[in-house]
């Protein structure tokens, strides 16, 4: 078994993982934005753990410092006290575990003849190999593996031909996918939204300045008030003290439901939806559904993903809510090599039954989504060796069928379990004496936004068309590519007009 | 204001600390039991997070490796490899930041004539400084800071008259305080507790053999049965599979009533009583205290001290149980330099207000202790500005008063909020509209071990002579001793009879 | 006082140094070719001490791992293990101290359509400013400080009309300065020096295939023979065991003069000439100039520079050679912070003066060169200090009067003290009773290329047009540049036709 | 091959290797002595490179710092911050590689009834195992493997009964072998040198105090004086800038002649003796034996040990010296796994041959001694391989055929080369056409002292008796010992009296 393997089996709940998490502040007359940009990233840490980094401006004069690790990890105050400036953009990024490198960590900053710009980005292009493979055709190099570093390059090429302002319009109405971006350059904080709006970004208003963050959750750290959510297709520019709109194009409006689900932190609000309030409906829907169904002595959590719904669930079906598992929240981030039997006990390591509360008892459990599935089983047989009678598994989503190209890390789909059998053969293979989803307009009511939201990885139903996906292979952006093996993807139909 | 200081302020939620965990086993036949150590090491993180070590016994062969930071992050392959044997030890360590050191950390090994003596130690003598007086007298010289290396030499000159359970015995009687120690030397593993029973010890047994441990929350990852508590007063020694019990002394039985408050892990059972039950049944007492004076919309818990409190608050008042805090959980083990501000901030980096269920609210808020009562304060106002109408504070254990000099990591009596205030004053220094506290035989019966239990820390009525504290300063063991200094505190009436 | 200033004060013995050390090996059938890289690049250590960096390229696949610090503390098995291939580049960089990062480390690797290309550089252009610049008018992005990343992208452009043999060539008619690349892309390892042959380049023959290397001194340790130098402007291109030559445009040839006399290892041969043998030749001139007027007891030299023209300066003179200086070969890379009677220790922490061997004699005591003087000052001291009569002082270089733009670091001017004082002040200031120095046409003729050496340093006769110097300011590329700053700088003129 | 012995070989060049330096230095009304402590131990670096290690005395109050590495990389502002006082010690230790560990560096610390004591300590006793035991008996324990453990535990015991000057002498008095100690407690700072003298230590003045030191070569960079050398069997005893010398017990005066051969710094004087004088004799012996039988046309010099010795060779023999090897510089710490092939190369890594000075040339090549021998023939084969003509190795010493046992690391005797074969055996495995070394009475004539000298490791005349060898085995310091396998070592008769 690979290293990365087994280290994302120990880290791993089964979970999507989303790949980053950005913060943009401007803070007119205060030199050391950098210190606000650290507490924004801390609350942002759930989006990502890789790696974390800030780039301040002061003047047009753009310091990076990045490095793997936790925020807390990462700066010091010798580190600190190299980002001077009033404008700051910062970045975490998700533990892929062995593939990092520091050279993909974020915000990247380039050099180019109208001066120097740093970019942040949380999201996954579509369309990014078909960009680059024109931008390489035009002689175009490039350093990185990531899509952020195209977008960058669009945005100089741009430049030439207009201001920062239409440079990122027209960028961003070439890319295609998912992406919320925050970027720096001369004396401007801008934040973008792709025309979908499957990211999320909001504005939040300081004593001072301005702050663009994936999440409000930033925002009480930050003394700031939540202004608003930044709209699909709309660029805002920040200068001196000023907030402009621009939109560059919206197209029809897709959320995605999974920063609802499982991503967001349950504090937050996007788009008008509170976090904690649609997982705690997802709870009371799938409560209803059962009503008449299910006889059971306790609701518990798988925890933490399934707190809320499972406290939805107790308030709705009046069984009360008890704790089933303790959590052990001392897990490190690095591990001596697991043999079977260790890898036997890495959910064990995590979680604790609470055999008091459990034992001889009907138990609805609740879990926030299942991806592979591998979790589920050990969690089903450590209840059931406990002495649980009857496991009612409720999933407060819909069953995860596709990937998602749209900055969700997500294994392939022949891993996701509901992709390969049906929920009878899930529930069978988990071990448990029932199993329920949310249903798929269930989660769009308990979200509130309608059809505005993305379901793809539930539904297959991709907001954009999978351009990259739709070459044979890709493989493209990682170190294993050989001269000429992508000589046939380069057809013409499938060039982008940059 | 020294790093010392704000990083625990930083890390501190205000609590007391234990100031260590104790792991041995014993698996006849299995030479790489440093492995089960690991594992039974991780569950016991809880009881300190500063240093990790492991000392393996092969054929009375003694390896030990212990260095500062978690188990997972101490321990690698080629260290495992490094640690053969067939019987094992381990030892967590608190961080109290600063002032530790890797010398300080255990198990001890210690060479004599009689072959080599892993320890490790969970506790604090109250007589250390008269012993180690003693036996400096008489020559002997020690290396470092902990009252672990006093208990090594002793044994070691015990040896000379006895077997190894003859001079661990004698040992035993003369050492006052709060201990449980593990040892192994040559192909025996022992376990010894208190005579009051104060610090907590058992006993599982595995397919092969035996283990000890702080707590029972180890048995689980390690597939064992939980045989029994190690009683006060009482040595077991395992020796080729088989366990031979001696009571060397006990005592009035007198067990820590802070582990049910707070250090236990929640499925821990210790001296018969699960955790789990009396942390709920703390919150009844509370609600029952509370039925006819307090009305409220929500019941919500410091997170997570408080919780198991308040679900069981929740139970008995009937007023629903609700999420008033998100916790964040990557909190790193470095940290910038605060500022004032920065350290008002502290509190709201790990905890942030759930708004929308709180706003206009009247809160009953269940956290399980109070000790300074510095992060008390933020978190009322942190209620207050999200909108909360009233606060009732309710605290699952009595007002912390003295402190504790068994065992347990605690802030001087002056830093003790409610050694210096009254409850009513209490209450209006943290801002909050009624405060009340499990009073004395609350606690006593949540607990259930009726009597026998100590509450110093409540009460000052401690359970065994403070020894050492009657010398005029305590500051015998850091390394700010002078030449000379302590001559005065050789009083003849002061010396144990070693 | 600057970190950067005092920790290269302790570490500097005042000379020029040169910024980089380059090898290249292809060795088809051998797929570990990274090895016999990095026993290469130790034995280019001398040429650079930051950053140490090997790419390996396997069927056009390109691996590369590159980190600050010395081959043998950056490389270790696992990193080895991932650098497959039978074609390898391999770079180590002068330490310039504080200014130093990661990101400006070599080889680097860029993606473009065609491949894979790594690229590894010694030298310095003086146009590659005004080659950015027009690049980034046309919309090219930069992410690092370095010239080699200009090369690359022009590298990469050219690549569009041609082969690689086509587009290295038309980038090194356009690149100014001195230069020596080795690059490895698909199944080919290419080589180029500049056309002047300013910086060295050397080819040798293994058994399996070729080296390409900075200096001879490494065929010794891979079983290699020399075979024969590259030639000024010209390109060789190894394919399959078969060496192709190209002559893209050899100019006037200039091979550097300072290799001679400081920067090459004294085993290594440069373009026919032995650099011991060099030497050894400047000190018998020096010896010769001196005859009638010096009369002394020793000869002595500043270890280890001047140790080999102090031989040859004994057997000329027939003054018995001994050593007047031990050195400390422990000088490590980490400091404590120097206070002012610290730094005057700078120079005794690495020469302590022998004092038997020179108390009471008149010395001649030989040093290779003098940069801005501040050693000499105190090795002048340290003799007199320990008895020495008389120091007559030879240094076996002419004087530093001019920074170097081709590929050395070397101070401002005003830091020259040849620049800014006669002979007789620096003889003066130094404190020694006669101080001369190796005249140019001596220089000429201890190496004996006749003219075609570079003696810029010394005579401010530059073989290129200083473009980029001539700008304003030569600031371009460190991170400090402002928004603008350069606009004035775009003058049609300076923009060379890429 | 274990990583020990290839990180050896790789490191090693066939020598043996002092296991320490020790420095003390009072400096009354100075606060921060540590810092003069850093620069003496820097100065004595080449005595040992595996740690470093400085305790600061405060009016009694000793602080301790000591890590595994170089004492530039050992210690830092923050560290030396931290160790205040006007008296301290330091010491260094021989990097012995992977046995190393950091409980095992020095100086030791321990508290005791009459103070805290610091102690560092270079050689070894001889008897320290049978001491050991016998304070075992009386129920003492020890947690380390070093001698200065056992030293340290007996002055503390001796302490009971008088003051720190009597218990000091009584200690030397029992301790066998060789030993230079020096010791801090209360406001003292105390030298010793063993009965015989067979370890160095000098003393020092400087404005403010003294400074004792392994070596003179300290004194340059301090600022000091030389005042004489400690004497056999003498302790000395700083106290309020008075120094008081005690003769507790001189006995045949046999200093280390290997310092003179290898271990000491050129510049540094022992016992009245030049070092670099000392070696320049032994060459100019070697020339004189010589005279009629060798003819040669070069003089070289293995470098850096052999380099004095060719040079007094080159002057009375009249031959030319020249460099026939240069030695790179550069040799880190940590080195990728050697295959058989890069095994080869390690010599090569480390010296390389000028081959245009030797090649075709009769050679005398001088090196200072042989140990194993494994060097010496890879260095005959380079200079054969690079057409040497004839090779005539001439040692600088007598052959090596004993190991040392009083403070030299030596290999076992089965190891030695000159123990297994005789000259002519040596002279064909070695490869060269000529061999020889320098008599005995040869080495004493160079260093002047008579027979004054110990020579064991040449000729087995220990000045000491070997008690701890006459056990059955030495183990018994080392991890591995198994309970009771040493009860047939504890006869009465080898007990001593202490």
């Amino acid at each position: 078994m690979e290293k990365n393997e087994w280290v994302r089996e120990l880290l791993d709940d089964d979970k999507f993982h989303d790949e980053c998490g950005v913060i943009g502040i401007t803070s007119p007359g205060q030199k050391n934005v950098a210190k606000d940009i650290y507490f924004g990233l801390h609350s942002l840490q759930h989006r990502g753990q890789e790696s974390a980094g800030i780039a301040s401006n002061m003047y047009g004069n753009i310091n990076c410092y990045k490095e793997m690790g936790l925020v807390q990890e990462v700066f010091n105050d010798d580190v600190m006290s190299k980002l001077p400036g009033d404008i700051g953009i910062g970045h975490v990024r998700y533990s892929t575990a062995g593939g990092s490198k520091v050279t993909n960590a974020q915000p990247i900053v380039v050099y180019s003849k109208f001066g120097s710009l740093a970019l942040a980005h949380n999201g996954n292009l579509v369309n990014a190999v078909a960009m680059r493979n024109q931008m390489e055709d035009e002689g175009y190099i490039f350093q990185t593996d990531i899509d952020t570093e195209v977008i960058a390059a669009l945005i100089a090429r741009n430049l030439r031909n207009g201001t920062i302002e239409e440079a990122v319009q027209k960028t961003c109405r070439i890319a295609k996918g998912g992406f919320a971006l925050v970027m720096t350059m001369g004396n401007k904080l801008i934040g973008v939204r792709d025309p979908h709006g499957i990211r999320p970004l909001c504005i939040g208003k300081t004593e001072n300045g301005y702050i663009l963050a994936s999440e409000s959750c930033v925002f009480a750290l930050q003394g700031a008030k939540f202004v608003r959510d930044v709209k699909p297709g709309e660029m805002v520019v920040f200068e001196d003290g000023e907030m402009k709109s621009y939109m560059y194009g919206p197209e029809e409006y897709r959320m995605c439901s999974f920063e609802y689900v499982y991503f967001a932190r349950t504090d937050s609000h996007i788009d008008g939806v509170g976090v904690y309030q649609s997982r705690r409906e997802a709870g009371r829907i799938l409560a209803r559904e059962d009503k008449e169904d299910t006889e059971a002595d306790l609701v518990i959590a798988v925890p933490d993903s399934g707190t809320v719904a499972a406290i939805g669930y107790a308030e709705e079906s009046g069984i009360p809510f008890g704790e089933g598992f303790i959590k052990n929240r001392y897990v490190g981030r690095t591990f001596i090599q697991p043999t079977q039997e260790m890898r036997e006990l890495s959910v064990m390591m995590k979680l604790n039954v609470l055999r008091e509360n459990i034992e001889g008892k009907k138990i609805v459990m609740i879990d926030d989504s299942i991806v592979r599935g591998t979790t589920s089983v050990k969690i089903a047989k450590m209840l059931r060796d406990n002495g649980v009678k009857e496991i009612h598994m409720r999933i407060s989503s819909p069953p995860v069928a596709y990937p998602c190209y749209m900055g969700i890390d997500t294994p392939d789909r022949d891993k996701l379990m509901a992709a390969n059998k049906t929920i009878e053969e899930m529930r069978e293979h988990i071990g448990v004496d029932s199993l329920k989803f949310l249903p798929v307009n269930g989660l769009k009511s308990c979200i509130g936004l309608g059809d505005n939201i993305c379901t793809a990885c539930f539904t297959g139903d991709y907001p954009v068309e999978l351009i990259d996906q739709n070459y044979k292979t890709n493989k493209l952006f990682n170190d294993d590519r050989m001269v000429g093996e992508y000589d046939d993807i380069h057809a013409e139909d499938s060039k982008p007009t940059l």
